[in-house]
C-alpha cells in the first residue's frame, strides 16, 4: 500500500463548470492515475457541484470507493472594494475502500 | 442528559431563502427550544446555503457546538414530465460539545 499522500495532484477544485467536467477529473484520478484517494475542493455556490460530483463519481464510476471525510470551513476573501467576506467552503475526500 | 434524539422538531430545511433565516430557526433550536442537536437538511443548489447556515451558525451564534457528522447522498425525484432526476442531499449534524 502507498503512503497516504494528499498533495495537489489529487486534489480537485470545483468551480462553475458542469459537475460532469469534474467527475472526468475525479475519474482519471482514480482510474488512470491509480490515486487511492481524490479530494474534491469548493467554495460558494460550487459547494452543490462537489457535493454532485462526488454523488456521481461514488454512484456510477468508482463503485470501490468511499467517502472518507467531509469537512466544512469559512475562508475570509477581500472583495475589490476591499470589503473582507466570508466564503464556505467545503473538502470531500473519497477513497479507496479498504482491503480491495 | 437527555436521551439523544433526532425528531422533526431538530431538523432544519434548507430551501431558497437567505441563509439569516435557516440560522435564526437553527439559534432558537439552541438556546430557546435548549436542543442538543441540529441536523440541517438540503437538497440541490440548496447544499450551498445549509453549509452557509452551519458554518455562521457555529461562528457566530452558537459557539460551544461541533459538526458532529456531515452526510451526502443521491435522491430520486420524479419531474412534471415524468422523467427520473437525480439530486444530491446533505445532512448536517450540530451538537453541543461533550461535558459543557
Amino acid at each position: 500500500m502507498t503512503e497516504e499522500r494528499r498533495t495537489d495532484e489529487n486534489v480537485i477544485y470545483v468551480g462553475k463548470k458542469p459537475p460532469m467536467i469534474y467527475v472526468l477529473a475525479a475519474v482519471t484520478r482514480f482510474n488512470i492515475n491509480g490515486s487511492d484517494e481524490v479530494v474534491i475542493k469548493a467554495r460558494g455556490r460550487a459547494i452543490s457541484t462537489a457535493v454532485d460530483t462526488a454523488e456521481i463519481v461514488r454512484n456510477r464510476f468508482v463503485t470501490d470507493i468511499e467517502v472518507k471525510e467531509i469537512k466544512m470551513g469559512t475562508e475570509s476573501l477581500t472583495n475589490e472594494e476591499g470589503r473582507t467576506v466570508n466564503v464556505s467552503i467545503i473538502e470531500i475526500c473519497l477513497a479507496k475502500k479498504k482491503g480491495e
